[in-house]
């Protein structure tokens, strides 16, 4: 039977299950990736295991995101996360390394290969041909201890390219135009594929963007075939061997189709606050603007900066303008000095911060009140930078650095020069030494842990009745960076859930923490509309408030990494079997669970009695026998726990 | 008759006192230098006093402190700074432009000119021949303002250098030199003076990292010739024809006389957590280290990246080293990068970050708990990296790059390689553009100020009389640090005095604040014993506290710049004719003061009722005629505004 790529890359990994579309099934994950941000919890989930040593074919812990060290936190989780990685058997890339997704794709991608990887951005790799997932940290801690991965068969989405980008046009304006055609959801459940003869003017990196940013789609993952320009790249890498030719069948076929004309693309950017909000620069040119950015895992390419470092060069940028040039890794780095782009970003007025996520995620370099600051990076929900009232926009490099130049947002298509079209170098400088590798099998090595490093909390088991409070309701596409803000404040006490519950919320409502301080994080309940849990995979917008007494979250419907993440951590979710009944609900409203258990077990609709209006809801659950038991148990870790214990299979 | 160079520079600009050792002098002042984290509440000043336009000959203010933005309140001090050098005509040098101290003696040092900073290490410029000395805001202020700044004539010692530095000896070692000499106390009320033929073998910027570090002595300023080394150095920043030579009388005499053979000078350390506890490297060898820093205005020429550079060239460092590079500016990276040592630093493992202070001042890069940290900065106070239990050692470039390599600290004579001399290139790269020019006189410009911007207090007049209530009693040696705290928390509100306002005396009596606010900053007292307000000399310590009501303070005896202080700021001072008198006073007991603006005009004691007692004590000011008019009038600010306005002298 013939197969598309995406099919192949499952097939070739599928250990239980079938490939039906809404079924669940289950991966053997080759290779793993963690940062430093969900990399400590997955750390102590190890340890809560009593793993002696991960059993993928390779798994790597990066250290990107907390780099700004305010105090001792984030140093102690680095120090932490190395002897984690002697310990455990794992690469460590040293902060200051660079950002994941790039480095990982650079070093260790190996088209045909699974790879699960604790950041949502994950998927960034199948620009190789490879299958690659985000997940929560406890699913990837599951994986590195050989367990396969469960997720329900995606639809695959071909998309067909066509044509070749214009002028002032490139992959970037790729990913925003299927952001502007399908929006924030549009790839919930599915795999986009990309094939066609447009990928011809796609380099390896050039692809990543796209794929990186499917994760905006709300897309399990995007693939690319292994071909020729993967080949260049692994080439180019020093990893010519490693690759192999992935390619669909010529007759393959998709369970939905769509197709971009490259040609006929231009500069798109996306408004204030959602990946989604896509527009022609063109349609909000002339804006002043306060920042320009460009880095991040979304455009983490050597042409990403090269081509920005062209059009700046023997200019200065305008003089209202911070100019942030974060590079994506220490080697992308090397190569921008050694081939003179770095000279011209700084001459031209950059401030060049360390390589790494940085302000991607709230890490410094938040934006003046009110003020408008252009990002290369993924996201823009409203906060994420670090100032609340922000109006970030995302944008190619071309368009954020003919922006910086002028002051205001500008079509870069209206710039008075010719476009400085970038060729990939033949070769480019490999810097591996701060990849420290795993010690030999059998070394022993002991965790070091700084004061700010506490165990997990314990998880009881679901009881058989709830009758408990709604202590907060909330809208539609609620995100992740809302559940558990990220940025300076909150982010060193990642590994430390007493201290980051107090962060839950903030930004939504800030008395949440305090109702749930004083139900004395006895049960509770949220209430939501669609799409509950977009964004990042972050564990801790489950974990942290399930310390707070979160048991059941009832939404119109969930993001999916998210939805994993509540019964990974024993938080029953619950969908509306009618939308309508969320408006009947408000804070504080007392609803009734009756015989969970049983419901929970036997697949059964739930009845809630609303007491204040005595009303009865039905709502569902779509767990599968394997998470029903999760939930029953009280948490994930409680189950894997309870099964090394017996030495019964996971 | 015959002058050594500090009492030229002294000489040609006294306005008012005698050259004798103690006696106060008024100076007239040339340039101004602020940075952003003093730099707000400046112009917020200027504001208040309704100043037009600086009347210095040039005043530039830097962004270098707060440069990582967690939130928008860095960056909208930054948008702020530069409405303000719009508006009062001063240079503006962007966030990322670099540290103050070299970027200014670079872009605008002269010899013989006089230059004052509201930063303590303001000194650093004496390298070129200039008379540059440390203040706080209200008198940089007052300077841009146009009037003289008063200061007791310092003792002026000569330290001779004789010999020529050895191989992997360098100009940190001969500061560090100084400081096991003399400690920390050693230049209070004292200009250090550098002559002999030692000079021979330090360019200007290296005798900047002594100058600044003078600071470190506590000494009111260094100073150094203006000879062919600051000529070549001016000649290197294209800037040659504003050099002018100054040199002592070959008679002259110091009051004071000491003298060092760099010959025998050996590679030196402060051990934490003070910069006095200076040893030999050798003694402390073999301690494993978690951090090497380099960069700061301590260590901030083009030699002190490019000698670390050329000895981990090619190789790699510890695999457990932070090894963190901040580079001085956007003038120094640019060179960095054109000669090559950038490339070098990278790949051997270093964190690139932008240029400015960073570390320096605890703004990221706190080393992991306990654990060592080698910097070049000049300061190792107890938490001032911003880790609590930090172990920080200041070292030379050469001593933290020998350590990075080995993971533990090292005499870098021990190291199995040729000391890899540098010769200062005579041209560099010039970069002036990110130094924004003061607009033309009569340019109109507003005042940006973002939400945590506020505009200073109003300064109402002293009343003739005070009848109210005690709100604090405390006992001696209240320091500013217990008045008002920094840290991370507070700094952030520099700029906003009502809300730095809350953390008055957070760590010495919680509930002040409240008692305060009931009071509803009315007038109010503080009772206190000997030494009230010793330490830092930070001016919020007297501001906030009259934003909460504080008209005055009785105490046993005051620490001088406090008592400044509080009289610039309209808080009388006043001193217990006897000790004993403190004890009958209990918070909330109400004083009434009568007849107080004859009193202070009249310099006659004070006799103050006490109503629950009905006792009568007798109090006494020290205020001269022109503090008294301060006093009176509410504020300094106050007066200089009334004297703005009537365009009378200041």
């Amino acid at each position: 039977m013939s197969r598309n790529v995406a099919q192949k890359l499952i097939e070739s990994h599928l250990v239980a299950g079938r490939m039906d579309p809404g079924d669940e099934i289950a991966l053997k994950i080759d290779q793993t990736l963690t940062q430093d941000a969900t990399g400590t919890l997955v750390m102590l989930e190890l340890e809560a295991a009593g793993l002696d040593r991960v059993r993928t074919e390779l798994s790597a812990q990066y250290v990107d995101h907390n780099l700004v060290q305010d105090d001792f936190r984030n140093a102690d989780d680095h120090v932490f996360l190395r002897s984690a990685c002697q310990r455990y058997g794992l690469w460590f890339s040293r902060p200051g390394n660079g950002v994941s997704h790039p480095v990982h794709m650079e070093r260790f991608g190996v088209p045909g290969k699974s790879l699960l990887g604790s950041d949502s951005h994950t998927p960034a790799s199948g620009a190789l041909g490879m299958l690659a997932i985000g997940a929560g940290g406890l699913e990837v801690a599951l994986a590195m201890a050989g367990l396969p991965f469960h997720v329900r068969m995606p639809k695959i989405w071909g998309i067909r390219l066509t044509g070749t980008l214009p002028d002032w046009v490139s992959a970037k304006d790729v990913i925003l135009e299927m952001l502007r055609r399908h929006g924030v959801k549009g790839g919930v459940g599915c795999i986009f594929e990309y094939f066609g003869d447009g990928l011809a003017c796609l380099s390896a990196m050039d692809r990543h963007v796209i794929a990186n940013m499917g994760a905006e789609l709300g897309a399990t993952t995007s693939v690319f075939p292994s071909d020729e320009a993967v080949r260049q790249f692994m080439q180019t890498q020093q990893r010519g061997d490693e690759w192999r030719e992935i390619l669909a069948d010529t007759d393959a076929a998709y369970d939905e189709q769509d197709e971009i004309d490259l040609s006929r693309l231009e500069p798109l950017i996306a408004c204030p606050s959602s990946p989604g909000n896509v527009v022609p620069v063109h349609e909000v040119a002339g804006r002043e603007i306060y920042q320009t950015y460009i880095g991040s895992s979304a455009n983490p390419g050597l042409r990403d900066f090269a081509v920005p470092a062209m059009m700046v060069d023997g200019r200065q940028i305008d003089n209202r303008v911070s100019f942030d040039v974060n590079p994506t890794s220490r080697q992308i780095l090397e190569n921008l000095v050694e081939l003179g782009f770095l000279g011209k970003l700084i001459h031209a007025g950059a401030r060049i911060h360390q390589a790494g996520c940085n302000g991607c995620i709230g890490m410094g370099q938040a934006p003046a009140t009110g003020r408008i600051s252009l990002r290369t990076v993924p996201r823009n929900f409203p906060g994420r930078s670090g100032t609340r009232e922000d109006q970030v926009y995302l944008c190619s490099p071309e368009t954020a650095a003919a922006s910086a130049l002028l002051g205001v947002i500008t079509d870069p298509r209206t710039l008075p020069m010719k476009y400085p079209r970038f060729s990939e170098p033949k070769t480019v400088r490999v810097n591996t030494s701060m990849m420290q590798p795993p010690p030999p099998a059998g070394t022993t090595a002991t965790l070091e842990k700084g004061p700010n490093i506490q165990p997990l909390p314990d998880f009881d088991p679901l009881p058989d009745e709830l009758e408990c409070p709604v202590l907060l309701k909330v809208g539609d596409n609620i995100s992740t960076d809302e559940i558990m803000p990220a940025g300076m404040q909150v982010l060193p006490y990642r590994s430390n859930i007493p201290a980051i519950s107090q962060f839950v919320f903030r930004d939504v409502d800030k008395d949440y923490v305090k109702r749930t301080d004083e139900h004395q994080h006895r049960p509770s309940i949220i209430v939501a509309g669609e799409n509950y849990g977009q964004g990042s995979s972050r564990e801790h917008a489950a974990l942290a408030p399930r310390y707070l007494g979160l048991r059941v979250v009832i939404a119109v419907s969930f993001a999916r990494i998210h939805w994993h993440n509540l019964v990974n951590f024993g938080i029953l979710p619950l969908i509306f079997t009618d939308a309508r009944d969320l408006e009947s609900i408000e804070l504080g409203d007392i609803l009734v669970l009756p015989e969970l258990r049983t419901c929970v077990t036997k697949r059964q609709p739930i009845e809630v009695t609303h007491q204040r209006t005595g009303e009865r809801l039905k709502v569902k659950h779509q767990l599968s026998d394997r998470q029903a038991e999760v939930i029953l148990a009280g948490s994930l870790l409680t189950v894997v726990r309870r099964k090394l214990l017996h030495d019964s299979p996971i």
